[in-house]
């Protein structure tokens, strides 16, 4: 029997890091491994994101740009992937036409094969340029379908927009499921009905762990007719991340499918981050499966965030309210699907709604997705609200691309970036700037000092094990200390009082 | 579009803390769960066996029968389930029938309703008594096929298995995978081919989630036919343990099947586990997810056991060598499932035969193992190693079920029991003490002390954090003390050197 092969995506090097230890990871971890995924035989390696970005700059002095060429020296044979927030770029707004342009060409120039380009709100005019943009350098451009559960979304709305991600070029298209939502029908429904629809579109399925549920969905998936699936070595697995490679490997032992990765690989990638990941252990979360977003609608780092803010605010104890609110909210808003940027949009307005009355103070964010700003939802906005929005922001609706309403910017970001400390007058360090113009000028002005790892070191480690182990020992009878004061010699006892 | 009803055992009371925390969880921490669990809708609730006997006993000085009784109390509605290891009943080596007879009527009448009769080496004439004894009480005998992968196990041999089963007059059958390795496929061929062959059998599966495969394996076992399940609640589930209940219910939303469980009942019993757990973290394994077992088909119990002989012999850097020497034992030995008592059997074999030679020394269970008193394997055991065990324990094979070679036990169980302080002149105590001869005996000496919980108290764990917590912080400069010494006061600063 002829087995179907399928590909897999390689997530340990970008977002299981980013999932399970907030993006810490230094690129000295993962050097060691490289040899062992660029021989394994995966079809892509995410190797990075936005987060991966901003933690590089922001907590490792680590120059983002140097690493992806650090990647593609060490990953010759290697698809280099990314998740690219299509006119946002790596950043929270969104970028001149132009910039997104420079983006795509100098990535694509320092080692960038595959562009993961997604919106937030679905909307495909918010990908298209950036789309585009990696065609014209010759690159993969996959188009993404973020998933989400409400009353407007359908499979065959999924299938609709799928359609609208090939019309506009996309050579692959990713089903991507960031809160582990995506239930194994559902999962089966959608693959199945794009590939009746359009005939053979290459189709990756982006999966998190939380639930517990998404290998299953894999499965469906693959039985749907899915090419290439994500998965994170087993090391750098389960929780908040991914699916384990592996064990998709056994997964699929003895079916029509088959993955081709050599094992003896992966289970010295496996090894590797064995040894790395602890530590980077007081950066990890302790949740290993929860299931509570099937009813709540709420990703867990959302839910963190909310209840911050109401903390900050005295309010700890209205976390149920504003959990009430959010489906609100949401609704009001068309529906939009809770990922960067909007979850954090959403989930702010809940808590100002439930502190200070419905809608009585909007945030300028909260506002700008009721015009349109971000673009368009695939459900109706709330009329009342949208009204609300007007008066309060003093801004009319839009209903043209966002993006369409910039002005040209890059010889304006070029001459901010110039007058820098420590800018290297590259485009790269322009892009840097223009995308996080908040921790850039530090970075740049640091950069020379070389990376910085917030690790522990091996000795770190050692030292806590042992302090562990004395603790759990624990002392029981007196201690006796010699003890010089004053120049004369004292034999003192101490024990526990 | 009707759907087809999946039946659920919750394993959160007996299989889950034996996984996750070495059987350590006290009956305190379990009550307040009760009633949530018996209003869940479980098909049943598995609550006994031999681990958790022998942990009440040995570790947290509680009856087990009384343990049982209570179980019996709190959830009234609710199919109690027990793991019954056969002819062994919950011990380790052969009961003489009356003996076995004496167990189930004593365990029916404090409670039990499904017994899951298994035997290390699937040897039918091993369970046959004990399915006999469920049966003549009224109460469910549930037939077990232990799940391994050998060069003689074939799907056919286990369809073939369940027919024995069936005909010894199994109410339901149990596909049971203790190692993590039943993968999709064979789960899917398994239950077809049972279901194909035998028409409409009740079939339960089994499986442990090590290897991070299995919940995608009960999806093809229940697509194949499979009736019920068992998963354990996601804050007592994954990594040694076992797949999530409401992850279970999540994955069949949508397609043709329903558990019908009430997921309110599960979040708050969900909430009440997470509040227990953190009080044995000193028992838990760190293993999350480990698919090793694919290539080296040893459990990981098994393995830890191995390296602790090796390293009590100054040995410790030989386990590859034992390792590579398992497959050749288990080989000898006619396949045995790995499962106790065959794994510590055929492990410790593997340890001799490496220090010492290929079967120069034969441990007396290795050998009695190859001349059959452990009852048949499904492979031919090698001849050449059988006349070695002849010579060495200077006894000859067997071709009878090893409990037809003993002679009646119980009056002696009695006499030996009514010797002991403390005994309460029950059938229950001569059956423990008839099962653990070596922790009996102070067990019931100490009995009249009541419950011993190994849990940290609430107290403990906030005096660790706080520790944890001020450990982070550190002491990073000197500390001023004043210490009055022989009448005189100085002023000392000490700080980390």
């Amino acid at each position: 029997m002829t087995k179907r092969k399928i590909g897999v995506t390689e997530l340990v090097l970008r977002d299981a890091h980013q999932s399970l230890m907030a993006t810490r990871m230094a690129m000295e971890d993962m050097v060691g491994a490289c040899e062992d995924i660029d021989q394994a035989g995966y079809w892509s390696v995410e190797c990075w994101g936005g987060a991966t970005f901003d933690a590089c700059i922001r907590f490792l002095n680590e120059d983002p740009w140097k690493r992806l060429r650090t990647f593609r020296e060490l990953l010759p044979n290697s698809r280099l992937q990314m998740l690219l927030r299509g006119q946002n770029l790596l950043g929270y707004r969104h970028y001149e036409d132009m910039v997104v342009e420079k983006f795509v060409e100098k990535s694509a120039e320092n080692g960038m094969d595959v562009y993961r380009v997604f919106d937030a709100l679905n909307d495909p005019r918010n990908m298209a340029r950036a789309m585009a943009a990696v065609k014209a350098v010759g690159k993969h451009a996959q188009g993404t379908i973020c998933y989400t559960v409400s009353p407007v979304h359908t499979v065959d709305g999924y299938i609709k927009l799928a359609g609208q991600l090939i019309d506009m070029g996309a050579e692959s298209l990713a089903l991507k499921d960031m809160a582990a939502l995506l239930q194994p029908q559902p999962a089966y429904d959608i693959v199945k009905g794009i590939k009746d629809t359009y005939g053979d579109i290459q189709i990756n399925v982006h999966c998190h762990s939380t639930t517990g549920v998404t290998l299953v969905s894999l499965m469906k998936a693959i039985e749907a007719g899915a090419d290439v699936v994500d998965t994170a070595i087993s090391s750098m697995s389960l929780g908040p991340g991914h699916n384990p490679t592996e064990s998709l490997v056994a997964m699929l032992e003895g079916t029509g499918y088959e993955t081709g990765l050599d094992m003896e690989r992966l289970l010295r990638i496996r090894d590797h981050f064995a040894e790395v990941r602890p530590k980077y252990k007081e950066f990890e979360s302790a949740t290993l499966v929860d299931t509570d977003i099937f009813s709540s609608q709420i990703p867990g780092g959302m839910l963190s965030n909310m209840e911050s803010q109401l903390k900050a605010q005295g309010a700890g104890d209205r976390i149920r309210e504003v959990m009430a609110e959010v489906p609100k909210v949401k609704a009001d808003a068309g529906h939009p699907p809770l990922v960067t940027p909007s979850s954090q949009i959403v989930g702010t307005q809940a808590v100002f709604n439930v502190l200070m009355g419905r809608y009585k103070v909007m945030t300028g964010e909260f506002a700008d997705l009721m015009l349109g700003y971000y673009g368009e939802c695939l459900g109706e906005r709330n009329p009342e609200v949208v009204e609300l929005a007007k008066a309060q922001a003093k801004k009319e609706p839009i209903e043209v691309r966002p993006a369409d309403l910039l002005k040209p910017e890059w010889d304006g970001l070029v001459t901010t970036a110039s007058t820098l400390d420590g800018y290297d007058g590259s485009e790269e360090d322009v892009l840097t700037n223009a995308m996080f113009p908040g921790v850039a000028p530090k970075f740049f002005a640091a950069r020379a000092e070389g990376p910085k790892s917030v690790a522990k070191t091996p000795a770190q480690l050692a030292a806590e094990q042992a302090k562990a182990a004395g603790n759990q020992t624990g002392i029981t009878g007196p201690v006796q200390y010699n003890v010089t004061i004053a120049g004369r010699s004292h034999s003192v006892a101490v024990e526990p009082a």
